[in-house]
């Protein structure tokens, strides 16, 4: 399998589920500018204090890849859910992502410039938003058995934000793309899930590598198969 | 034109913009059950007293029609957006229309229960939110000369919103429509817009009449196109 070959890389929500694995397994061992960051993505300010921390680190060099993985899911239905429930899941899955890219922008375009490699990739500079299917709006009545409406539409939203991260920052050379990582045996799939960790990580990190400009704003699964909106 | 034959019909968002134009143009002089409430969708406690108001009004009878047309529109790109301007937005665009249908779901189930319709219609139970074609994740690159990116993320959650309210009313005999006005000469739109709003209220009003269960959980444009996600 391919590997990324990028300098550095952020992966936000590695506390639990596909962000500890995505970790211990595989980034902390490949990649030696790797910087972790205890990080509560729904605080704008310590989004900013992180982003001092990372390029303290960095040592003047780019950061080649961010990985908004953090998510909340909260099993809510039309009947159940209010007000501050779709706020707080709107926050971590939609607003955390787009803060993370605003703060980290510049190290992702020094990444950028820094790079020999022509067109988008992960190993110049990227920004991968760990989306869902059940945020695939088309997608939704093949889904429908888990209401989950604060989740779907904080990652419905999510999926918009890539499409327009796309457009906007892949003329800086920076390769914006949503994954959908599977139903995954974690914390927040639960043991009823379709795939073990261990063949989401997998997937995932055997799509990264592959990625390029012609997957800029798309949304795929672990295997890099495209899901519609 | 066909007239929507509801009895009663609720629209927020009635106090500029294609609100006012299609209050003072049609519902009005049409419905003998309109009824006219002093509301801030974004205001959950709000809502909840609105609807109070609403059944006092309704005199044992239920709500035909739920129009969610109250919307904000900023005028930020990914670079100047901040935290704050997202919420605020999700917040009416799309957290609104959902506790709108919440607290207004007996009344139209009423509706729906009363009605001698078969199958889903305007004439019988809906919720129609007004949504916008710049909320289409797929259309995005097309229309990306307005970056607006609270409006968008907010108008695909409103789109997700509107899917899943579809496959969860819908078996209550509730049509749950997302609609496109188009880009209307209004304070929101400017007068660079497309559209007079005469056009897009007309359009509107063809529409709605023509609405069934083919429609339920899609987003049309005011002529009745389909629009994908």
């Amino acid at each position: 399998m391919a590997a990324v070959r990028a300098r550095s890389a952020l992966l936000t929500g590695s506390n639990r589920g596909i962000g500890l694995e995505l970790e211990l397994r595989d980034l902390a061992s490949r990649h030696p500018n790797l910087v972790l960051v205890k990080l509560d993505v729904a605080d704008p300010s310590a989004i900013v204090d992180a982003a001092k921390v990372v390029e303290g680190k960095l040592n003047g060099a780019g950061l080649n890849l961010l990985i908004n993985n953090a998510g909340i899911f909260t099993p809510v239905s039309l009947e159940t859910v209010d007000s501050e429930e779709m706020i707080r899941s709107y926050k971590t899955n939609a607003v955390g992502p787009l803060l993370m890219a605003q703060a980290f922008l510049p190290l992702l375009k020094k990444a950028a410039q820094d790079s020999k490699e022509k067109g988008l990739s992960c190993n110049k500079a990227a920004i991968i938003n760990i989306s869902a299917i059940l945020g695939s709006i088309k997608k939704t009545p093949e889904f429908y058995f888990k209401p989950v409406i604060s989740y779907r539409c904080s990652k419905a939203a999510l999926n918009m934000l890539t499409r327009c991260q796309a457009l906007t920052y892949g003329e800086a050379g920076i390769l914006c793309v949503a994954l959908h990582p599977g139903w995954v045996k974690t914390d927040m799939g639960t043991q009823e899930a379709d795939l073990t960790v261990d063949r989401s990580v997998q997937g995932l990190l055997s799509v990264l590598p592959i990625l390029s400009e012609k997957h800029n704003g798309m949304l795929l699964n672990w295997e890099g198969k495209a899901i519609p909106w």
